[in-house]
């Protein structure tokens, strides 16, 4: 069961995880970063509470806390209750969102143990804008992706945008990092038994519909809004798939054209 | 040709289109609004200079204006070049794209000139959220659906947000609103020809990958978020399809569920 506690000033140090949010939700290499796991709003909240992230706390306005009271029935974490212009003051901006939780950071899953109970995997390549990787998890989530996997140039699924983002579901679907050298790394990938298959708007690729990924393991590769995937990872890949595109327009934003490859994939038929 | 003329004076009256964007972004209905379509960057700019909006004039910084040197070459409207500062206290905030363009709305398509051109349409009906709504225009042009139509509760698509997310796609895909009662009013898709499929998260709809959409004259019906299509929508509609989803997550964004099911029309296979 929860504790809840009343806090009146912003400069309480038991709220010090939450001072100052726009740095402190980055990760410990970079400047001001704590790199906490920030959850905002009762949504995400509730997702973290679900998850395997150990919770430290959490700080609302009343009303929202008595939203999570279920919730936090069975978990042993420090509620602080405060006011809207308290809150704002400790993080440094007003939230709409009236409640926010902190965790700390987890150990990824080995990626044996993620190969061993996936059967659809997206890898990325330089997805590195926090919104992007965020709505992907999102999608990920929603249509059933096993786990996603970060090859190079990725940005921090767990930063607190990319947690908003993705309404908590970096919190829910499994990732890792891909070690090694990439992308000759997407070898254990085909090892386990997985088809490699690129997303690229490439006109010789072949379309995504007819090229038959439904029902088997497939491992999406996914690379960045605009670059797209590498040259290198394009050729790791064993096959090469296009969402067809109506000339002249650019690229879908990756988590969309992720969303159209992951249903592909997954959504039968 | 346009003419290049330098703006010195951030009250200069032949900038008074740009002033105060925030509020004069929207509609003439509304406080403040006077209803002109506002493009933002060198892209989407691009777009409005070759849309069938009447281009008004340019604000933008020399740098901006030499990279459309080549689109302006055609056109007979004042562009005015200032500096940063001046652009951000004309128009109330700082710009990070560094030019802007400003035209006058121009009349919808009739509905007979769009279901006679049209095989794939989307029809939104309750899609209120401008950032939604922008990204479902991009969607739409990427994913070759030829024209959208606007059913009850939907929000301006020549709202400055709304061109920027669509990245000046609002101003390439025909849009026009469905008139007359809704939703009886989607008899007149059915009776042009189109199959009407209402896309819902509703467990006892056909999965969208077997519903064999493609190469069918489709009238795709989207709802907003959250919410989706009222019961009399889906009861209107010819089909109800689904885009098989995981448990315990929510639905999709509006505008990734409508690229997936944009994809299972169009993109062949």
């Amino acid at each position: 069961m929860a504790i809840l506690t009343t806090v009146e000033h912003s400069d309480d140090p038991r709220i010090d995880d939450y001072r100052d949010l726009t740095t402190a939700d980055r990760r410990p290499d970079r400047p001001g970063g704590r790199g906490l796991v920030i959850a905002e709003g009762v949504v995400v909240v509730r997702r973290l509470l679900d998850s395997p992230y150990p919770v430290r706390s959490l700080l609302g306005v009343p009303r929202r806390l008595d939203e999570l009271s279920d919730d936090l029935a069975g978990v042993d974490v420090p509620a602080y209750a405060t006011d809207a212009d308290t809150m704002a003051r400790a993080v440094g901006f007003h939230l709409n969102r009236g409640v926010l939780a902190v965790a700390d950071r987890a150990p990824a899953p080995s990626l044996d143990d993620v190969l061993a109970r996936a059967r659809t995997l997206a890898v990325c390549e330089g997805v590195g804008d926090h919104e992007n990787l965020g709505s992907l998890f999102r999608n990920a989530a929603a249509l059933g992706v096993d786990a996603i996997l970060l090859g190079p140039g990725c940005s921090d699924p767990l930063y607190r945008r990319s947690v908003r983002v993705s309404m908590g579901h970096v919190l829910r679907v499994p990732f890792t990092t891909l070690d090694g050298a990439w992308p000759a790394s997407v070898d254990r990938l085909r090892e386990a038994g997985f088809t490699v298959a690129a997303l690229t708007p490439s006109a010789d690729a072949e379309p995504l519909a007819s090229a038959g990924l439904g029902g088997r393991k497939v491992a999406l590769l996914l690379g960045a809004e605009g670059p797209g995937l590498t040259d290198e990872a394009l050729a790791a890949a064993d096959r090469r798939v296009r969402i067809p595109m109506a000339s002249g327009v650019d690229s879908l934003n990756v988590a969309t054209a992720a969303a159209v490859a992951f249903h592909a994939v997954t959504g039968g038929g």
